[in-house]
């Protein structure tokens, strides 16, 4: 795809709806709001109702402008909460992307890889009323002037330079017990594994190749896909580090630590117990709760179950409802009920239903659903056919496939729901109690987690500070601020990441087929050695992407890698095949993120798309 | 499969019949016997014949003793032919191999890639008679006396050190024209590689996994997949380099010199022009000669053709007779018929042959064969089915599946092939003449061809010699001598080979299964940190393998790497992945070669086998 540059504001190209750019206003720590009315002794249920209550009114409080879109993040794993206040601003619009040739230059293959040579960045505009407030996408909008931005540093960074990374990664897992790393690694990335590469085959097998119907799976085959191969690399990982070994070091120092004395014994050993039991016996379901948690891949009878819980929760007034079922939900709602159309296809979603319910079969009496039992005739045996007749006679009697039917459904009544004749909704309503059992379960789960995970962190805390060692929250999607430096690494015995890449590597790599098709343009200016003011004399080449020991995890991607005088130097967009299992794990000597370049940006910006009006724009420093 | 350690001579093992080692006695310079009677304007088919009667006299006189296997090797493409004379050893015992997951850790996954942990060496013994000549096996024979052998250094090699390789390389083509080299890339490596694969995929439709016919072709689908691989590697690697730019550099710089120069011009001008024709009328044919080259995959009817071959030639006086058809040949002979029973089912034969024989059905008639087409009924159309019932019938109608049958024919006269009734050997028969017509055509152009490559090497020589440059012979299958430097280099931007590999590159590997499955003793002794007195100490372990810039090509394997003073550093088995196209080219900034380092061979040796009677019996030095 070719790039896309706005020469002038006129030029700017509305986004799809939906898109936002929020600005982080206010965080405030709220933590005793949200552990209002807890005590020691609340029960799971209660505790967990009354932290989704309180994190629910604080959140309606803080939206009431209209203007903002507001959270609670837990840190420490429940020990701290704080208020995250965000301007919601709704009109944006593109800028400038580089060509698809160039931003997504290596695509899959080079996805985790280094060397890497991606030139993954582009330009949004903020846009809001002419009061300065978010508004809708109007021509009178002007841009957003924001209170405060980034520099541009023309120089870059060198080799060992100090470097900091400001994003909204996602959510980290670094102080998950021995017993919940090894759950993970060896059961469940394993077997979710599995169930992803059977969906993935179930799909493939039941859609021709370019067909109608395997091109409505496209989405869901690459999220199989994605995921199947994270699992992997997961697994990988584990293997290939002393993880685990190091971990069980720590949780055995701690325990011994809280044994040698016994005030500590007291105040940190229950946290300790407690959190194991939770723990091992949330395990004792695993099988139930992983094969559950594939079933939303039958669309239909999800459908239904959503539907119907949504007409089940309009019955409560808006603050009391269920999250993802309040007022504030229903848009996502309803585009996730049209989105079904798209993305599916009767026979592909009958096979995948018709697995799941093998494997679900083949859980053990006490973790099936009577229910689903009954509507699907499975007992001591598991007949697939008879199955399929029921799968195929409920998807053939049932209308939820059409999406006004759908969408209508979104407005009737729990009574219209328990009356109607559609199989699918008839199964949802039978199952519903069910459903709810198990949630309850959960929720009384989470709010005994919410007790003892706190606990134990203070536990953890304590011992580290005793030790001297300085304790990070886990990522929470919130704004999280990283520092290190610029270098490579070993990766492998033998072997050598150099920090930078450059344009040479580019030409290298080239063999004129996607991904690996720079454009023509692009392969005559670095032959002619068109390096401009972003040569590195080091490198005697422009970089391109370089490596840093930032500690980095899924949803990094995008943040803004600065200088010690915090200015932009790079965007930071992946991490080595060794930071996958940056999730759970930091190792300084194999973790390390891929930030594209800035002199790399700035020599695109120049010589290729010759974008002008935007390096005019940008204060660039040296 | 665990090693074998022979710890005393009685121990060791006699290895399978036709085992040899060679000791090279003489290397007599024999070009103007080689050329005797060869005058300027010898036609291609007479300079063909007499190079061949003479190379083939001073052969049989140097073997006259019964004890000596001899060769003639042509050097810069026939401007110097050598008569190298080697005792042939034909009572070799296994002495000492370690075990599998030693000597070929990482198998084909690591097969050309670096980093590398191969243990890949072993020990023979040369055994002879009482006289010291060699003699057939036998429990009387004595260990043979090298008048010469290698200290083996202890200390090893560190980066940057000088090592020379001394080896028995096969052929390189170094020399080739710009025509020759963009033919053999750009359509002979894709097309061979192709039929390679489709013949893959035939045996394995035609086979079930596991079944006796899939066992039978496992060596040859072996010996399919590892070309098919090594010409994509080929291909590959000549993408990613600058060799064609390169060569076309240097044939223009050639030409210019000529031209600039008229006594330059009447000397050399016309070898350039000459041998563009030659090879420019070799190529018209390359479809043909590619489809007939892969029809000996059709296994009876190729037997039936070299069984009525060997009748003709025996007809001759053994001097006479086409080489591979000499009494000196006729064990090997033998054998081959006796392997095809191993390596035959008819089914997977015969789907074969259909297939190549729709590939020579596309070929132009002035290429096809007037023999094949009436025996195949193949004409300007081409029918599937009936050429598949021509074929079922004729092969089973034909003996020669039996072993004994085809045996029984070596000894046949070439009236009792006319007047046989088994179709294989009527279609022989009919289509021999054919065959010799189009090897006369071939012995002519091989004739021109050895009037006109020594004379562009005459003026290659001439040319590089203006420039101050020295040229070296292409390879040969001769004794070779390489010199470099242990060291490593930047295979790709942004990633360095470092030119050691160590000890705990094994554990980061290992995974338990075959070809990463180190012998748990192995990981042992690792993790216990063992290194006697074979640790480097910028390494701080033992170096497992090196990289050097000695210049390989394929058949170097085994190749002894020596220090300045001569004494065995390690041994030569494989190159890096860029190293592939050695045979053609070579980049010192790319091509490496890996050796395994003698300190690992010696740490496996004293600490994995305990082989101390070997230790002792070597002369190890400081």
């Amino acid at each position: 795809m070719d790039g896309f540059l706005a020469r002038d504001l006129a030029d700017e190209v509305r986004t799809a709806p939906g898109t936002r750019i929020y600005v982080t206003e206010e965080v405030t720590d709220a933590t005793d709001n949200v552990l209002q009315g807890v005590a020691g002794d609340t029960t799971g249920m209660d505790r967990y109702k009354l932290i989704e209550d309180n994190r629910k009114r604080l959140i309606a409080d803080c939206e009431a402008s209209g203007m903002h879109r507001c959270g609670v993040s837990s840190f420490h794993q429940g020990l701290e909460y704080f208020l995250i206040k965000r301007l919601e601003i709704r009109d944006v619009r593109l800028v400038y992307a580089p060509a698809t040739s160039i931003g997504k230059y290596g695509g899959d293959i080079d996805n985790w890889q280094w060397p890497r040579h991606t030139g993954d960045f582009g330009f949004y505009r903020a846009y809001v009323g002419a009061d300065g407030m978010p508004a809708d996408f109007s021509a009178d909008n002007v841009p957003y002037q924001a209170p405060s931005y980034l520099e541009i540093s023309r120089s870059g960074v060198q080799d060992g330079d100090f470097v900091m990374g400001v994003g909204y990664p996602g959510s980290t897992n670094r102080y998950r017990t021995v017993s919940e790393i090894e759950n993970q690694f060896t059961w469940f990335y394993p077997e979710a594994r599995r169930m992803r590469e059977d969906l993935i085959s179930i799909i493939n097998e039941n859609s021709a190749g370019g067909s109608a119907a395997r091109l409505a799976y496209e989405n869901t085959l690459a999220s199989l896909n994605n995921y199947a191969k994270n699992y992997q690399s997961m697994e990988e990982s584990f293997r290939n580090s002393d993880f685990l070994a190091r971990r069980q070091g720590l949780e055995s120092d701690l325990q011994a630590w809280i044994d040698g004395d016994p005030q500590r014994q007291r105040r940190y050993s229950q946290a300790l117990l407690q959190l194991d039991a939770l723990i091992e016996s949330d395990q004792e379901a695993r099988e139930r709760d992983l094969v559950r948690s594939y079933m939303g891949y039958a669309s239909l009878p999800s459908a239904a179950q959503r539907l119907y819980r949504l007409a089940i929760e309009r019955e409560k007034p808006d603050a009391e409802r269920e999250p993802g079922y309040q007022e504030r939900d229903m848009s996502r709602f309803r585009q996730s009920m049209q989105a079904l159309s798209r993305r599916y296809d009767a026979t592909v979603d009958q096979a995948m239903l018709s697995y799941l319910l093998r494997r679900y079969a083949e859980l053990p009496e006490q973790f099936r659903s009577p229910a689903l039992d009954a509507f699907y005739e499975i007992g001591t045996r598991f007949d697939q056919s008879r199955v399929e007749q029921i799968i195929a006679d409920s998807y053939g009697d049932s209308t939820l496939d059409d999406e006004e039917t759908r969408l209508a459904w979104m407005e009737r009544s729990r009574a219209e729901f328990d009356s109607s004749d559609d199989p699918l909704i008839q199964l949802a309503v039978a199952s519903h109690e069910e459903r709810m059992a198990l949630e309850r379960a959960d929720k009384e789960l989470v709010g005994q987690l919410q007790r003892w995970r706190p606990a134990y962190m203070e536990a953890v805390i304590a011992y580290n500070r005793s030790q001297g060692r300085p304790i990070y929250a886990d990522a929470n999607s919130s704004l999280r601020v990283t520092v290190g430096r610029v270098q490579g690494n070993q990766p492998k015995d033998g072997l050598v990441n150099l920090p930078f890449t450059s344009l040479e590597g580019i030409v290298a790599k080239d063999t004129g087929v996607d991904p690996f098709n720079a454009p023509p343009r692009q392969l005559e200016l670095i032959a002619a050695g068109q390096h401009g003011d972003y040569a590195m004399a080091s490198l005697d080449s422009v970089p391109v992407n370089f490596l840093s020991d930032l500690d980095i995890t899924g949803g990094n991607s995008g943040t803004a890698t600065m200088n010690s005088k915090a200015q932009l130097v790079g965007l930071l967009f992946d991490g080595v095949y060794e930071s996958i299992i940056g999730d759970w794990d930091f190792d300084a000597r194999k973790n390390r993120a891929i930030s594209v370049d800035v002199r790399y940006m700035l020599w695109v910006m120049e010589y290729m798309d010759e974008a002008h009006n935007l390096l005019n724009e940008m204060t660039i420093v040296d």
